[in-house]
């Protein structure tokens, strides 16, 4: 049984962390590192765009199955920088081991800010080196790694929880993330701007990569905040064995309780998003395929139509159904049914292809429900067993704001 | 040679308009007419959504080869309205062909508006009564029928243009439009809530269809306010041949001419995109194919972060690569050149994968040609030979309002 406690980064055994300003934005921390006394199995997810950011592309090309510690600077996502930009992470890489006396190679690099700048390196070795010097356990940690690595995020993202393995190890299994913008990652395994890191003193073997990947597609993969992808979206599970579990590769509790921490991260971010004052969640049932699930909850979250009618809580409900027509997906209009949860109220809306109601007052329970921090769209395609669920944000002025101004 | 004339869209021989107050809407007019004085030849287009409007459907089953009248109504979509809302269509032609004299399967029928409402078919009778009687010729009955077929447009889509055919006849087309919010059409022939009708004297024969498609596909299809699709979005090609042309099925004169008055209306749609300060311009070149050119078009212009950044003249132009690379397409990043124009300014950003500046005085050259009410974007993808251009608008503060409070 999956147990959510108070912790952070550092609440598995052996885990140290630090968060320090290296002087890349002008006060806020901006610099991360994340340590293991023991040299961690690494399970590293990577961007699908096309264009990779510097660290992405070495990280991928070196391909290192244990990590002893992850660098992660703000501010700046080194992407889009050329040669230079490369050998940028390289550096980073010999700055942190030479700290920590470690090959280069069990160093991580994770960049996120803003896209074609060449790094500060003055700036940047100087905050490896003090975050070296600065590594430590504890919520204190925990809090500091967390602030270093957010950009335009307004909220901590972290979750810890402790789990009895089927051998009988009480492992415990922590992760962080930051993300607020140019997010709909596509991650693949060895292959997010969300950077999430998970510490988790359980044993890993070479096996969990299925697993892995399909924890990754229901969990981060379902978040869209606008559907970009970024250059650097990159999540590193770091499991250090300290705990001395078997191999917890198949074990349905450990991939639980990263289940449950990856889903915290996912509503977390769509939380998180851009500007956004509400949580959307959408959950798609009765789809011919999971693919079409996938679909279908991907147009609603990304669209603009459906996010701003969400953020006046403007009953425009037909913008959904236009959502699930130009998705591609196959759907009954005889057997579609549309409900919208917010608060403690559930309001069916459509039945059959028709609207259930009419009346401008059954009208107003829709926008009581849409008037909610959090809302949720449950919709039944009418064709078959396969769902999906994915979180986004509402579109606000806010957004436009924040995006309006970043470069500034 | 295509001469762009002051006209609209009673211009052609043979053709007269109408734009009337029904009452669906509280004060606009919100009911137009066109009627051909002979039947004419049409070539319509419908949305690809899964999801189609009553009158999408109905004109795909009835598939008639000539119309003589278009009945077109605003303020409420008849979508999602199941059954009644099939009827209501039928109803809408017979009211129609009565008024007209005419077979009911000769007028087509077109709606925009608010969708999941029932039509209020007690105004759309009278709306379409009233039509019928006031059927004009000339620039004030075009005003009319621009004006009645808006929504949330805040200027009249209209264009015309003379051609001399290569049989020597000197015809005219005329091209009326709305769509502003929902926009990222992609039309079939026979098979976007843009509406366009294009009037012609030209006589065309069964062979325009494959060149429509094309002019769609170049025009129309590369327009997108939002990324959403419409489950109303149509255009109707209307052919009389009253000029006594030979047929222009094959006449490169007359697909020059439509190309022009479909590429003003495209321009036009994303100018007045919903909330818009500034209308984007595209130009992907050096494309390996021209599907891949369209999609890195497309995902520039549908990128919220480019959109802002357009908006806020933020020279964030970083995302404008991880557009190109989220869409798949193929790109060498050694050879990938970006420009920025605006105004008089054409300022070079991306040569051979890095930026061509670093320094913060050259990012405010960007920053000024960004600052101007038309901003196009090149991009040299270094692969092929291929090209697409498309046409978008920034995301602003007053689309957000506008679509938060759209059914309210």
């Amino acid at each position: 049984m999956v147990e959510i406690i108070d912790g952070g980064i550092t609440t598995p055994q052996g885990f140290k962390a630090a968060g320090v300003h290296s002087g890349v934005k002008y006060r806020s921390l901006d610099m991360g590192m994340v340590y293991s006394e023991v040299p961690a199995t690494a399970y590293c997810a990577f961007t699908s765009n096309n264009v990779k950011a510097a660290p992405v592309q070495v990280m991928m090309e070196e391909n290192s199955p244990t990590l002893s510690a992850v660098v992660i600077n703000s501010g700046n996502a080194n992407a889009l920088t050329g040669h230079r930009g490369i050998e940028d992470v390289y550096t980073m890489k010999q700055v942190a081991a030479a700290e920590l006396e470690l090959d280069p190679k069990q160093v991580g690099v994770m960049s996120t800010g803003l896209i074609g700048r060449f790094l500060d390196m003055h700036k940047i070795r100087y905050g490896i080196s003090r975050a070296a010097k600065t590594l430590d356990v504890g919520r204190e940690a925990d809090g500091l790694i967390c602030q270093a690595i957010m950009t335009t995020d307004t909220i901590k993202k972290e979750c810890a929880v402790r789990v009895r393995l089927s051998d009988g190890t009480l492992v415990y299994v922590a992760g962080i993330s930051k993300g607020s913008g140019m997010i709909e990652p596509h991650m693949k395994v060895l292959h997010g701007t969300t950077l999430t890191i998970i510490t988790t003193d359980a044993t890993l073997g070479p096996d969990f990569a299925d697993t892995w990947q399909s924890i990754l597609d229901d969990t981060v993969n379902m978040v869209s905040v606008d559907g970009d992808q970024s250059t650097n979206d990159t999540c590193i599970l770091l499991a250090n064995g300290m705990s001395n579990s078997k191999p917890a590769d198949r074990d349905p509790e450990f991939a639980a309780a990263l289940r449950t921490i990856m889903t915290h991260i996912a509503r977390c971010i769509a939380t998180d998003g851009e500007g956004a004052s509400k949580l959307i969640e959408v959950d798609v049932n009765g789809a011919a395929s999971k693919e079409d699930a996938r679909k279908a909850v991907k147009a609603i979250i990304n669209s603009p139509l459906v996010k701003t009618a969400i953020f006046g809580a403007d009953p425009n409900y037909g913008r959904i159904m236009m959502a699930i027509g130009k998705s591609g997906c196959a759907f009954d209009i005889n057997e579609v049914r549309l409900t919208i949860k917010g608060g403690d109220m559930e309001v069916p809306i459509l039945d059959s292809g028709s609207p259930v109601f009419q009346d401008e007052r059954a009208v107003e329970v829709v926008r009581m429900a849409m008037d909610n921090k959090e809302v949720t769209i449950v919709v039944d395609l009418g064709v078959g067993e396969e769902s999906s669920t994915g979180w986004g944000c509402d579109l606000t002025y806010d957004y436009v704001r924040i995006n309006a101004e970043y470069a500034s």
